[in-house]
Parts: structure tokens; sequence; C-alpha cells
């Protein structure tokens, strides 16, 4: 079975579009989903920005809330831009880490998207992360206890190190098996097309 | 009638893409179609950027290449980057604007990127300026000297003035009547249905 990596970290609003459509996607393709929660904060040091692109550039985060507004009304998406952004998102990609051998990744991924893109939510909050690893039940304090675990650390710089490695500049990017990279939301069905042989 | 204005720098790589698709798609959406020939260099300045961001940032570079030898592959178009790249665009600008009022500035910008992206040559020649006018049968001479003249000049720069007032950050971008800005070859599709009054 075919795979795709989907590289994304939660403060990036165009991840958010593709976390909340990438598993029906895949699921049609019959392509095997590979979740890959990394940080893109040294990635955009390394470039010499110390922010999002979308604040350093207000006339391009401009045009990035409204074209979201546009897709995600287009989707039925809910969607509202969180206070602040970008999120501090350096926490939830910890916890992330810490379910990938235990399972609930995605469905971690898609609740802590839902409430910071969906609901406007700050995902930096404990209190924030806190509920989404009750609803998930998954052992909230223990979980949290997990994701400041030096090897979770490691792991998580590891995995942002490769990023940089494979020349990921941005997020939402998706690598086939071949090491095709494709950046964006918008390039989503080319890289599930790729993944699934077509080329 | 709707209309959809198509603003392009020569320099750009995605504006090819859009530049040789873009009549057959407002045709069949029944849109006007508005070329708007500019100028990106000065707004990059104005970012604090001295030379395209596919230099600056090079594996946003690599990707863009790959990107777009992808896309035009499946759209069966030739695809050769120019060296240098980004070209000096500035000739090529000001001649469309001379072009504008003779009406001939939708044929020459497609014979401009075609020789640009299609076959890899240097617009910021004379020898292939003056190729493409001699092909277009206008007058290459009178030309030449008309795309010297202070007027058109200021036409070009009143042009980019308005690009950079009107929340444009990069190219191709597509404004509608009601003035919705929409940014990439990826969202010519949503732009032309826009256009066409579906939101």
């Amino acid at each position: 079975m075919p795979r795709l990596e989907f590289w994304y970290d939660f403060a990036s609003s165009y991840s958010y579009l593709s976390a909340m459509r990438i598993e029906q996607l895949v699921a049609e393709a019959g392509i095997e989903l590979v979740w890959r929660p990394f940080l893109l904060g040294p990635i955009f040091k390394m470039q010499g920005w110390n922010t999002s692109p979308f604040i350093l550039y207000p006339a391009k985060g401009s045009h990035m809330v409204r074209d979201i507004e546009r897709i995600a009304c287009d989707r039925g998406l809910p969607f509202n831009m969180p206070d602040p952004f970008p999120a501090h998102s350096l926490h939830a990609a910890r916890l992330a880490i810490v379910g990938e051998e235990k399972g609930w990744t995605p469905r971690f991924t898609k609740m802590v998207y839902g409430a910071e893109f969906g609901r406007g939510k700050d995902i930096a909050s404990k209190s924030t992360l806190s509920a989404i690893l009750a609803e998930l039940d998954v052992g909230t304090f223990e979980t949290l206890d997990a994701s400041t675990d030096p090897l979770v650390k490691d792991r998580l710089r590891d995995r942002s190190d490769e990023a940089a490695r494979r020349g990921i500049f941005g997020a939402p990017s998706f690598f086939t098996d071949d090491g095709e990279l494709f950046w964006g939301d918008d390039r989503l069905e080319q890289a599930l097309s790729w993944a699934a042989g077509c080329r």
C-alpha cells in the first residue's frame, strides 16, 4: 500500500484545512497516511524569520485569512483565527509525539486544529490541551507529564531537523514514497494522485 | 458581463501558468478579461526583499521548479527555467503598457512568457523582445522607442503603485469586480467562479 507523509505544525492555518479532510481522501485513494507533527519555527528562524510570514508580511496575512474563509466556507468548515496568531505550538507538538506510540495522534491533531482554527482557542493554554486530552480519555495528567520527558523533546527536535534536511520550508507538506515533496493544502490532491502512481 | 483583472509580472513563473490558460477559462465562464502587467520588484523591496523569494529561500525555490514541472507536464505545457532567474522584467512590462492602447498586450504577454518559461530565454535581452515584436508585426523600432516614453514609464509606475495600494503582494493575482483578491495560479478557478457570481 503506498504511503503519504503529512507534515504539519499546529500553528499552521493551511495545515488545518488538510488535517480536516486528509483521512477521507487517503481512504478513497487506498493510501496509508503517516502523520508527521513537527515544528516550523526553527526552519523559519534559519530563513531569518522570527514569526509567521503572515505577520511579517501583512498583505500576505490579510489574503491568507480571506483565502481560508472562502475555502472553509466552500467546505462547510468552521473558521476563526486564533488569538494570538501564530500560536505557540510546542506543547501541542510534544503531546502529538507522545500520542504516536499510543495511536491517538490523528484524533488529537484534529481536535487541536478544531479548537484552534475552528473555535479560535489558544492551543498554548494548558486548559485547552487538558480538555482535549480529557475528551480523548488518554490519561490527562500522565500524558502532560510524559510530554516533558527528554526523550519526547528529543524526538520532536529530531523530527524538525528531518523536516529541514528533507527540504521542508512550510506546512502542510506531503512526501510520497519516492521522495516527492508537495507543499500546501492546494497540492494535496496532486500528492495523492502521485502517491497512487499517476505521473 | 463580469470582469476579472489578471495582474502579472513577467518575471513570475506562476504567472506563466495562468497566462497560458486564462483566455480559454474566461471564455468558457463568460467573463471579460483585463490584463494588468505590473512590476512586483517595488513591492518585494517594500517587504525587504532585493530579489525573488525563490532565490532568497532556496528550499522554496527548489520546490517551485519541481512544482511547475509537475503542473506543466500535466497541462502539456513546455517548461524551462530561464537564466538568469528572476528576469529583469522592466522592458517587457513597458512594452506591454505600450500594447494596451493598441490591443496587442495579450498576444505579446503569451509570447514573452512562452520565450521565457517555455524556451528558457532571457526576456531582458533586446533581441528576444525585438523578435517577439517582429513576429507580432506591430512595428519593432517604433514600439521599442515608444516604450521609453516618460508617459509609458509613468503609467507602469502608477500601475505598480496601484497593485501595492490594493494589497497585491505576489503574482499572479486576480481581482473580481467587487474587489476580492485571489493570489496564485492555483486560485484561478476560484476567482473565475467568484467573478461569475458563485459565492
